[in-house]
């Protein structure tokens, strides 16, 4: 399936179960970082996860993700992309090389 | 671009920077919880947000989750399929349609 | 200061701002995650966090869950020991030594 | 009980358990990410969250921030106290009185 078939999915998902009305860009950002803690989980005292679990917790998050995007009307190629654009000129190459410091101390 | 594209271009930004070090899926699951927190705060006192801040913030999380996917060799739509399988058999239309009802109380 | 006069400081700084108006439980719940997610930012990358940020960020967090005890009317020493009994049935000592297996699988 | 006792009630349980070994600061932050998420879930779809589940939720939070302090050998009341000093300078009372501007913004 293709990814954009699967968004595809994703919206008949929550068509079919009538849930529009429960997402609210809002509640849809709050799933996020509730899956996002989900995932997180799996490495809570190991920074080795069960492979199963990690599988599903990531997809539930980019799940959530591209439902707001669907919601909010964003291209997800297009945010990507356009902040890619930013984080190139915030860590450009030279400068961030082999190194994890913030762009605002580079 | 094509999603594939965007995901290569994802995986390329960070080759270039030799950040693959950093990028253990441990830290990356931190950082897709630190960005869920960064695009929550889009709504922390008000269920709008403002546009230009949510699409980056979106975009951050996506980009960690590509991230992870790819370290962890995931095929993106096969886990979100795989999952939305699981969650159709947890959430039958007949008995989820128009509540948001947990589906351990289901 | 004591930790009772710790958390008047902390109400009184809400009020001094005429900032209950934006506190509502579900705000004060999305702020606890977003500082948690600051908090975690101190170990993105690494195991050793800074100091002096890790210290305002554990405070922000406590600052938040001290204000959401006092807007839904809890004790904080209350539920602090409630969950603690709870979690001496769920991880009896006998089985939990040493181990760090969820109690459902105990 | 006073929050002295049950903060020492805090570490003689973690103590009894054998579990200091993996509680490194590190991984009591993700901790304190992941339960902030699962506090979160009880305002998922709602703005009223159940109240038992609520206080449990509560209460993890500040178990494992009481946690991470401990192990940092920070005082509780110290670092959000200084904390509240920066506030009240990032937020003096003429400016944010009845808004909730960031205060890089105020």
């Amino acid at each position: 399936m293709t990814f954009e078939e699967t968004c595809e999915r994703v919206a008949q998902f929550t068509t079919d179960r009538d849930w529009d009305q429960f997402h609210s860009p809002e509640n849809l950002a709050k799933s996020i970082a509730i899956e996002a803690g989900e995932l997180l989980e799996c490495f809570q005292w190991s920074p080795d996860a069960e492979d199963e679990h990690l599988r599903e917790e990531l997809a539930d998050v980019m799940n959530y993700c591209i439902q707001l995007a669907q919601r909010k009307g964003y291209d997800i190629c297009e945010i990507i992309n356009e902040k890619i654009d930013k984080n190139e000129k915030k860590y450009p190459v030279e400068k961030s090389k082999g190194n994890n410091i913030k762009y605002d101390k580079l």
